[in-house]
């Protein structure tokens, strides 16, 4: 006897708006490329563009940030022809989906979002209107982060531990949906990936663009090395001994070596490494890790009709999903022709 | 020399929630049938099926009142080469449209719309919590409005008093998106029709599906008759003198008859003219006046196939327009195809 399980789905969604650093790497392209080749996974991956609307009004990094994000992706050897890779506008199906959920959100449960309170709160800790500066977008942001998760019905959505609620939110309205009109969605789960390396930026503080703090992951060789010499370290001479937990440059080291490596780096951090060749090493380490895949997003970022044709192919195949899907919600909903 | 003037482009929506009534007829299609013949405007009708979610989650009224409506208006001899006539829910273009305007709208115009501010009071006043049974479709209705406007650059919008500040909005969203990004859409005028004929209905309040109080359209000939006989009157006796302004059988006369018809009857009424007599006449003169649209109406509704095909003319003749504009919006704010 054989037993057999329907593989799971999973659906990340990667926003437009940045230049993916070491700490986009670690955290999420590293383990999402690995995943893309598992084949008892149905991995859904897009370029979330019409999230990044809601924080930039600069089309220029938009349009760009689109083109880096699938290079990078695609340089990293994500498996496209098990990983269903697209963009999220090229999809229709999901601003039609996100107006019917809409119109099933209650208004109550976006009050509680706390990316919403957070903005509510800090507005009227500095006495402006609570409201100050909020776009509906901002406000509307879960409802379409809804649609993106149940037009696909994937069963596992990875996120940070600050989305959580956005998933229950995405529960709700599925279940309210499946309760008034038809079964039509699954309930999806977030996978809260804890055990991910948070890796830390040139200051020693979280890596994250909003801090200024990053290193782009596929800087020319040479800005490499140097942004890899400006990671922040203490006074202590060559000579020295070193405490690897209290080091960005070994915290760095540890998130790309292999256990060995880092057994070693370890020691040599007790027996007093100079920064400097702590930092040399680092750059070879990070550098032979990345070097062929920097090539490969060279010659990508010089062929965007290439990505094109890729993330074309990835609409068609997200559409044998969203299109008959859509097509079902329409009909519960009421939106029929007439025949 | 010769002097052109661009026709002006006039666009109105249709709620698909319910039955057309005497009241829709005379406040709303005849005035917008005689429009459509009218070569000196650019006629845009929809059938507003994407706004009917938000407050019916009955899916057989929503697609039965589709019908209703679109046979209804082709009935009365909607003139559908001149005027465009489209259901809203084939153009995806405007639900993507939607999605880029909301995160252009500022969350402080929404809260101030008179149609949420009514339920919160409500909910208030009943000491419900101020969001209870509050949907986002509610709440995003005018962003919605705005993209059904928007989308087709109309010039004018003709509305209800009630209707007047989401026109204001859609103003406020278009200026906000010229001015931050690309000078794409025509600022919409609200054209208040304070002049149409508010019909009472058979209790004598405004005639209205909310009342229950409604003499729908093209009710067959014997069901009509019954309907006017229910028309709310006085216990004035045969020859006393009647007060024609205070009649709702002679308002609802005065709406459909002639102006010599209308003074014929005044006169009539200070005559004493019995109750039964003017409501056989007000049968005689609405069923001539709607008698062969019904015949046509009866026909229409039996053959969905038709109307459908009319309206996926109509589908296409209006993504003529909503195609090129959304590409424009879209290359505007930076959701591009890599080239």
């Amino acid at each position: 006897m054989t037993s057999t399980t329907a593989p799971q789905r999973v659906l990340t969604g990667i926003t437009t708006t940045g230049t993916p650093h070491l700490g986009n790497y670690v955290g999420a392209i590293r383990p999402a490329v690995a995943a893309s080749r598992d084949t008892s996974i149905e991995s859904f991956l897009f370029l979330a563009d019409y999230h990044a609307l809601i924080k930039c009004s600069d089309p220029e990094q938009v349009s760009q940030s689109s083109r880096e994000i699938a290079a990078t992706w695609l340089a990293l050897g994500l498996d496209t022809d098990n990983a269903v890779f697209y963009r999220q506008s090229d999809i229709p199906e999901i601003t039609e989906l996100n107006w019917i959920l809409t119109c099933n959100a209650a208004k109550g449960l976006m009050n509680r979002a706390h990316a919403y309170k957070a903005v509510v709160q800090a507005n009227e800790e500095s006495g402006e209107d609570p409201d100050f500066a909020v776009t509906m977008g901002l406000f509307c942001y879960p409802v379409l982060m809804a649609a993106d998760i149940l037009m696909f019905n994937a069963d596992k959505v990875p996120v940070g531990r600050d989305q959580v609620q956005h998933l229950e939110m995405a529960r709700d309205i599925a279940q309210r949906f499946n309760h008034k009109f038809a079964e039509l969605f699954r309930l999806p789960e977030a996978v809260v990936e804890d055990h991910v390396a948070l890796l830390q930026g040139l200051d020693g503080r979280k890596m994250s663009k909003s801090y200024g703090n990053t290193i782009p992951l596929f800087l020319p060789e040479k800005q490499l090395r140097k942004h890899i010499n400006k990671i922040k370290t203490n006074l202590l001479e060559p000579g020295e001994p070193k405490d690897p937990d209290d080091s960005t440059v070994f915290q760095i080291w540890a998130a790309f070596a292999s256990e060995d490596e880092a057994a070693r780096m370890r020691k040599d951090f007790a027996e007093g490494i100079a920064w400097g060749e702590a930092k040399k090493q680092l750059f070879e380490l990070i550098n032979a890790e990345l070097g062929e895949a920097r090539e490969r997003y060279n010659e990508l970022m010089a062929d965007p009709a290439y990505i094109e044709s890729v993330l074309q192919r990835g609409a068609e195949r997200a559409r044998e999903y969203s299109v008959p899907l859509l097509a079902k919600v329409r009909e519960a909903v009421g939106i029929r022709r007439m025949s």
